[in-house]
């Protein structure tokens, strides 16, 4: 064969292939908040050490790693990054679904998708009006406008909204106030649940839903909750069953608490949100298995938060991320079992911490890397805490000190650490399998995402 | 078109593409060691503040992120990476070019293509015979035999050895000693320059060739350099030259000293010695230009190091990279220059401090997010370093305590902060342009690196 007529054919063939790609019928994008690669990989690793198996989200075929800078800011806010991957343009941190100027609204992959034909759902463990899920929807110059972004929810026309309620907002600050979000809703045609009781009236054929865990707040942290409880995997499933229709659908699932708890640098209660949500994408993982050449599956996050890293100066090479699994509660829910401790003893202090953190207390002589037995010197560093839990007023939380010093210990000997209570300009990876996820690789920005999700569903 | 023709039409275009995939002719891997996404990311980000130019290494139009753990342990070292992207078995931690057990020898990247009839060169700003550069040409059990791997050095046969020059070793260590590993690379039939004096003295024809610019010792530290020197961009042209011939070659480069100052913590330096590889990645970009159809490109790099972030507790949102323009010197320079202060006052060190760091002394009252005008209690930091200073004997370097807490500031006020001395666990990301760069996407791991370039090279 000669060089021409090879170089001849190729190019047949990449005619050819453009000319097969027909577009994607079902999209389920995940996105992970706070989630970036460290995020993943301590979940990973904690998940492989402690049930022996990984990430899903991790092992999809195709892989690229996604920057997120804002249009103002080397270190984007999850109003911009929505924005960017829901809409494929670049705004100001703060702004949703709007362009940098805070002028002009943009389209999102999910306008574009109920444009198309598509039916549309969007799904998150935070409230349903936050940053990201509103990006997929919402136009404001500011993502705090909650109660405005409520309206653009009732006015998107998508078909299923599920997940955490319709975050409280003050009417004061809005001149423009309707009517509550969900008696607007309800005229409009949707048909709601706000909590777990109402959860199975919702059925398939309903075209237009709401279906929340708590009408007004975020789900519960999993590391908080026993026992059987809606989750965002459930959720997602019932999406799929709300939006699975002949003309293909666009389903947006958000893992919104895992920034929150690396805001507040709670390595094993984020761990939890990250697995939560891999079990959210099991369900879709489910489906795609189910309709492999008519859905694709994307899952990426939205901007790194806390500055996590998978080591420390204290334990070297070494690693003990399975240790996370001692602690048994989040930052909040510790804050709220410590606040008692205002007037008692260290003492009585102590079997708390034990009983939230695994720590044990042995005034060990030496310290032993990745042991949970505390040393005398960070006993002491408990002691202060708590004595500056003693001298915090109620109004302050008082149980924050105690919290914030039980979570540095546990987070460092288990050789993870944290720089910051912010978020950080680490790129994210962005992971997808089925059709046309070969055009999902070699993405370079979190942009990259919409474009391309505007184009498969062409 | 009926679908069932497209889909043959299809299998016939992946036949024809695996037809024409011929082996690559040319392949230039260049390793960052300690250069994971966090290094790349804030080498990028200052070079487009301070000179308006992103790395071209990170802007190649292939991409993936590659997980990097050992065979015995979640966070590498660089033996066991070297040996993973070099052999593409995982081994433990400490061995290089050897499985696990230490008992089998495995066959690197560089092995074979000189076994495939390629020339080959091994490029490093670090010593010939240090962990990353031996991976491709060793096989030791321990990557400190220095003595041992200078001998698998001279019976590697590979064409060209360049950079920093042979590591001292220690002898009474080694029962087989046979004589220096320059007589044994001379007798070999190697030309050798060690120096930069004779550099010039290589010229092409030459078959296999010695060309360091230091003896027995690194590069130096491109921050601490004034004025013309070879850097690793000139052993990457020199290399080049040497090697190509019409059967084509294969050559590793390494930044091998990003690494050491990601080790020490400092920033402004590890940047500088990432723009220096990116700038041998510009020497072998030209090339490719040259001969696009027959050389493939990569840059990777061997693990994280140091948990660098971009983003810092006290910055927020804000990052101020471009203020590790003001550091002039390395943290082993710092040292030196601090050293003399011993028995001066902190009124001495004040002006040596400004040089060094761009740190102003001026008691601020407030803090300034990113200024480098140092607060009253900033300031306090220093005069305590340079309290301990004061106590250290010469020893044990006394200027290091002064050393790491001005680097600590200037980092910190530049929005990155660090988490550990060692290495951590973080992926890195896999960058390629050229010959079947294609099948460089989607590598999940650093392992799949070495099983690709055998593959593409055959």
């Amino acid at each position: 064969m000669k060089l021409t007529s090879v170089f001849l054919s190729l190019l047949a063939c990449a005619a050819l292939q453009a000319q097969t790609a027909a577009p994607v019928k079902n999209v389920i994008l995940f996105i992970g908040d706070g989630m970036s690669i460290p995020q993943r990989m301590v979940a990973d690793e904690f998940s492989k050490r402690t049930r022996n198996q990984g990430l899903l989200i991790n092992s999809l075929e195709r892989q690229c790693y996604t920057t997120t800078r804002s249009a103002n800011s080397f270190i984007t806010d999850s109003a911009a990054s929505g924005t960017a991957i829901a809409c494929g343009e670049k705004t100001n941190n703060g702004r949703i679904g709007m362009d940098a100027d805070g002028k002009k609204n943009l389209v999102s992959a999910a306008e574009f998708a109920r444009d198309a034909g598509r039916k549309v759902g969007i799904v998150t463990s935070v409230t349903i009006n936050h940053a990201t899920p509103a990006a997929f929807y919402g136009h404001n110059t500011s993502r705090g406008n909650y109660y405005q972004l409520g309206l653009d929810l009732v006015a998107s026309n998508f078909n299923y909204f599920g997940g955490g309620g319709i975050a409280k907002f003050d009417k004061k600050d809005d001149a423009k106030y309707q009517g509550s979000i969900y008696e607007l809703a309800e005229k409009a045609g949707y048909v709601i649940s706000k909590t777990a009781q109402t959860f199975d009236t919702i059925k398939p054929g309903m075209d237009k839903v709401l279906s929340f865990g708590n009408p007004d707040n975020a789900l519960p942290y999993e590391i908080d909750v026993e026992g059987p409880h809606l989750r965002l995997a459930d959720f997602t499933r019932q999406a799929i069953q709300q939006l699975e229709n002949p003309n293909g659908f666009f389903l947006m699932v958000e893992g919104g608490k895992i920034d929150w708890m690396c805001h507040a640098n709670d390595a094993a209660t984020a761990i939890r949100e990250v697995l939560a949500m891999d079990d959210a994408v099991r369900v879709a993982y489910e489906f795609y298995q189910k309709h492999p050449e008519d859905t694709l599956l994307i899952g990426t996050g939205d901007h790194e938060t806390g500055g996590l890293t998978l080591g420390f100066a204290g334990t070297g090479y070494q690693s003990f991320i399975e240790n996370l699994a001692a602690q048994t509660c989040s930052r909040d829910a510790m804050d709220r079992k410590f606040k008692p401790l205002k007037g008692k003893t260290f003492e009585d202090a102590m079997p708390i911490i034990t009983e939230v953190s695994g720590l044990i207390f042995g005034q060990a002589k030496e310290h032993k890397v990745g042991d949970l037995l505390l040393t005398e010197v960070e006993e002491e560093t408990l002691r202060k805490a708590f004595a500056k839990l003693q001298d915090t007023p109620d109004s302050k939380n008082p149980g924050r000190a105690l919290t914030s010093a039980v979570l540095t210990l546990i987070d460092n000997k288990s050789a993870v650490a944290w720089t910051s209570g912010a978020h950080t300009a680490l790129p994210v990876a962005t992971t997808s399998i089925g059709a046309r996820s070969i055009e999902f690789t070699n993405l370079f920005d979190n942009t990259d995402i919409s474009r391309r999700i505007k184009q498969v569903l062409k």
